[in-house]
């Protein structure tokens, strides 16, 4: 039987360390191609390049592996790895990542790494996203390695429920190693905004967006609480938005007498 | 009474015509402060300024309105006129659009005008963003100013679900006027990727996203039912991505004897 084909994608760039260590742990599992974006990218939600060109280049970078960067999104990465690179032969599971910091709560809708993940799931590929909750560029990936293998072939091995990514994050390496894993939910949770008011050279202001992140979430279930206890989390996550609860409620609510014609 | 305050957004940038129309109906419900960005932003996703500066620029472009452009995505502006513009005020509606272009669908996330609107929705404020169904520049909005109006009234009077924020879509102007609202669920659809390939005056290939947009919605409670049946749509959308019927499913289909420590 033939090797399983892996698409690899990131949103740190082709040539961050998270992307190196998710390439050699996928090569355990199958046959890898990367398609990543050729500079940093944090951030970029789920942006396309609309008016704009988008340049894809091969590169040697990984050993054994085909690789392109390219100037496009982690959303872009997938396209043309899709509509290009993969046109061929279509690839058994898309992972993105290891992200350098979380993408835990509400952070996984501007999460580049994510989106990426999400775009495998509208396309109808099994699709994980995964994250260190650490920002450092010199993070330390070695606890997470075995974790990534083991959640990926169980991927690989039992798909996906349809619609579905799942959003990965490991506990950031700690003296203990992870106690395992948690399937979960979204924590409720926001960034409390600052922004750092500075002036250029020319005395014309500008802003450097800075931040808390404020977890009003109680709850032993979300994703939150599995990473501040030392286990993986793990939350599937849906392409849809629509708030299912809320289409009656609005129906209930409006004055419909003055929203006619 | 004061009147209320209302926070205008879009994704098309501050001298697009839709926000114009949007500006002009929300004066007629109340005090209008303006955060925009400077140029077109469309396709931006959910995307924030990180690692680059923002600028903020107060700026007369609309009568009795203040009004802020700057560099920054949809969701940065929300975060700015958070944080910097509406510091002593807080806002009583967040209001985005009027896109040049549709917003249904798998469209949402990609979108730059929900952005603002989910970004106000994240902070707790009623939010609502609109498009027209007519991407072309000179598109004519007459059709959909009462519908806005009552909109964000029906919005202003009843409040909104907790954490959720509304993608109002409208048809393209035909010959009948619109026939009224439909609540409804985001359609399943997807966007087909087409990839022109060029070369640049160098010999080196560049890449123009294009693409399909692929209904495979049979149903006629979601929103592409709605416009091409000329009712204006709301999706009511939420923030919380977790597939919650997947976790279940999840937790039964793995192998958790393999997935210990």
């Amino acid at each position: 039987m033939s090797k399983p084909l892996i698409l690899v994608s990131n949103d740190d760039g082709i040539t961050s360390r998270g992307i190196r260590v998710l390439v050699n742990v996928m090569q355990r599992l199958g046959d890898v191609v990367v398609v990543a974006p050729d500079g940093p990218q944090s951030g970029t939600g789920h942006a396309i390049t609309i008016g704009n060109t988008l340049r894809l280049t091969e590169e040697e970078i990984f050993e054994d592996v085909i690789a392109y960067k390219s100037s496009g999104t982690p959303a872009d990465c997938v396209k043309l790895a899709k509509f290009h690179v993969l046109k061929d032969r279509k690839p058994d599971l898309i992972v993105s990542g290891i992200n350098h910091g979380s993408n835990t709560s509400i952070s996984v809708l501007y999460s580049g790494t994510m989106s990426a993940a999400i775009e495998g799931a509208i396309e109808g590929y099994p699709s994980i996203g995964f994250s260190l909750c650490d920002f450092s560029a010199q993070a330390d990936f070695s606890h997470t390695e075995e974790w990534v293998y083991k959640i990926a072939k169980q991927v690989l091995e039992n798909g996906m429920p349809k619609g579905v990514a799942l959003n990965v994050n490991f506990p950031p390496k700690r003296h203990d190693p992870i106690k395992g894993i948690k399937i979960c939910r979204q924590a409720r949770a926001k960034w409390q905004e600052e922004f750092e008011e500075r002036f250029d050279p020319n005395g014309r202001r500008y802003f450097w967006l800075a931040g808390n992140f404020v977890n009003f979430d109680k709850g032993e279930d979300n994703d939150e609480w599995a990473i501040a206890n030392n286990y993986a989390s793990i939350v599937p996550c849906q392409f849809d938005l629509t708030a299912h609860h809320a289409i009656s409620q609005l129906s209930d609510d409006w004055n419909w007498e003055e929203l006619k014609q």
